[in-house]
Formats: C-alpha cells, structure tokens, sequence
C-alpha cells in the first residue's frame, strides 16, 4: 500500500497544459439536460490505466457572489430556502449570469434585483470552482462599494429576506457556521482579509 | 418590477423548519446514478405558485478536506488534474468519507493516503454547502496539527503531485487566484483567520 505511489510529472508550478491530461474518455452520452445543467456519463482510462466511469455535471452560467459595503462597512444578507438542501439558507446577494451579459454586468443585475442596491463601484476579487471532483461550477465575485439603496425586484422563482447588519457580523456568522454556502463563506473571508489587511480601498467613514 | 417583493415570513433568524419550504414537488423522477451522485429531475410549483423544473445533484459522500499545519507553520498541497474541469489544480488534501466511517476517520485516511501524514490532533474548523442552488454536496473541514510524517498512499485512480510549503505561501496563493477550489479557498481563509485572531492553538516553533 506505500509504494505505490506515482509521480510521473515531477513539477513544482501547476500545469495548465491540456496535453498533460491523465484521463482518456472513450465514449461519452449525456443523460441529462435542463435549462441550467447537462449532466454526461464518460466512459473512462484513468490516471492509472484502468477502465472506470466518470460522470460530470456542466453549469450553463457562471455563479457570481456579490460582497456589498457600504462606507459605514454595513452588509447585506439575502436568506432563501434552498430545494436541493431542503434548508434556510443566509448568504451574499449571488446568482447566475446570463449568456448575455458579462459578469460584471451580472453583478449589477443581481445586486439591483435582490437588494436594490446601486454600487458606483465593483471589485473582482475571486474566482473559485465550486465542486471540482464532478462539476465545472464556476464562481467568481466582486465587492461593491459606493452604495444607493432603492426597491429590489427578485426572478419570479425567488422568495428572499433581505438583511442589512455590520460586516463584522457577517463574518461572525461565518466563523460560528451559520452561513454554510460556500460562495458566502469564501467571499466573507476574503473581504474581512482584505480589509484587515489594508489592501481594500473602502475606509470605514468615522 | 420594483413592487413584486414579497415578503411573506419576515423573521430575523435563520429558518430551519421543514415546514416552511416554500417549493412543492409534484413528480420526481431518477434520470442518473452512479456510485458518487444521483441526478433527480423535480416537477414542482415554486415559491411564487407557478409551475417550473427543478434538477438536483445528489452527493453520497460528504467532501472532507483537511489544513494540515506543522508546528513551524507549513502545509502541505495537493496537485491533481480534475477530469471536470480539464485543468490541473492544486488543493489541500481533499476526499471523500466512506459510509463505513464517521467524517474524523475519513479526514485521517485521507490525509495519510494523500500525503503520508499522520497527525496527533485533528480540530473541526467548518461545514460548507458547496452548490447550494443544484446540489446538497456538503464538506467538513479539519485543521491537522502534531504531525509525523511517512509513506503515502493514492486510491488507484489518482494521479498526486505533493508539495510541502509554508503555510503563508499557501495563503498567498489563495490571494493571487492561483488555488481555486472552493474547500481550499475557504478553508486556507479560516485558518489564516483563526491563526492571526489568536483563534487557534498552535503556537509557531521559534
């Protein structure tokens, strides 16, 4: 069981090369398809030669997250019930982006639709790939600084609670795990980092 | 647009109750499965009274990932090409619990097979929701410290690069959108917090 292992490729950056792929798909067929995913079952050589199978999940949008902050560093939390968790669920003003608008549009999009909330200023501030192991759910998300409060206008489909709190609130919700989502949990992390750090340009108005 | 909000349950806590699940479900049907998820596709009445779809992602297995930290602060990283994806990545040590084991046990097999470390203690630092709005994927993460390190040994199916590195590199990483698995993003942010709010006691070897 110890001598196994294997590094063929000995390196010490990562590798982005496609050719460098361990994988070799010998037939694949989608088994399902809806407005939002197609889900392919591959029929596989894996990294060791072997016969196996492999079956993927592909997002049709890209997921952004919005980490709204406002000069007095108050935020925003949106809750909903999430279906596939059949849970309540506190997180940051997310969703998906339309194939027509770039992600920053998407951002404006969202943040106006869920909080109502207009921001003079977006930030990008991560990308992250949410489940890797079987999905290339893509994440990305900015902070919004700059901020007008006026009506929101959630998607039909949605039922949300808004709340305004302190960021550092946020944050404490986040370190005791009453926010799971991890688009929620990263971007809070990173913005409090940010902010403890100094490399985040919104001063707390005093 | 701006006057559709509907506020039907204003509270200021999170929800839990199963009753308050706004979605009803009229027909479910299996459309895959294989040994690590389960596709169901929902006919449903959403949250507003219309008719709609819903697909789900069934994990089941929970994702567990583990920071482990020696007593001089360094970490050890995972490389590994993620068929979904078709990119390499680099990650903290990362896999999934059997059903025959509790989440403690996968979280020290998997490290040791990974990397070959044992740890003296493990400590629970987060439960994240990875894709909340498609699937009920959840992942624990421990913080490994006391560490001894020996042989590793991959499942048969991965193909591992190792690299050990001071646990501020790793944070940089993280910071500079070179690692961008969510477990890892978000778990290399708590303990980077937890580490510099005096959280967590591992006190750095002078």
């Amino acid at each position: 069981m110890t001598s196994s292992r294997k590094i063929s490729r000995p390196r010490s950056a990562p590798l982005h090369e496609s050719d460098l792929n361990p994988w070799t798909i010998c037939k694949k067929n989608t088994v399902y398809e809806n407005p939002w995913i197609k889900v392919d079952h591959h029929e596989v050589i894996d990294p060791k030669g072997l016969p196996g199978i492999y079956g993927t999940v592909h997002y049709k949008h890209t997921a952004i997250g919005i980490v709204p902050l406002s000069d007095e560093h108050e935020t925003w939390l949106v809750g909903q019930y999430r279906f596939p968790l059949n849970t309540y669920s506190w997180e940051i003003p997310e969703g998906g982006a339309h194939k027509s608008e770039t992600p920053l549009e998407a951002a404006k999009r969202e943040l106006r639709e869920e909080t109502g909330l207009l921001a003079k200023n977006f930030e990008y501030i991560m990308e992250m790939h949410l489940s890797n192991s079987t999905s290339d759910e893509k994440a990305l998300v900015y902070i919004a600084h700059g901020l007008t409060e006026g009506p929101s206008a959630p998607e039909s489909t949605e039922d949300l609670q808004i709340k305004k709190i302190p960021f550092a609130k946020a944050l404490e919700m986040v370190l005791a795990g009453e926010i799971t989502d991890a688009i929620s949990v990263a971007a809070l992390l990173k913005t409090a980092h940010l902010l403890s750090s100094g490399s985040l340009l919104i001063k707390k108005a005093t």
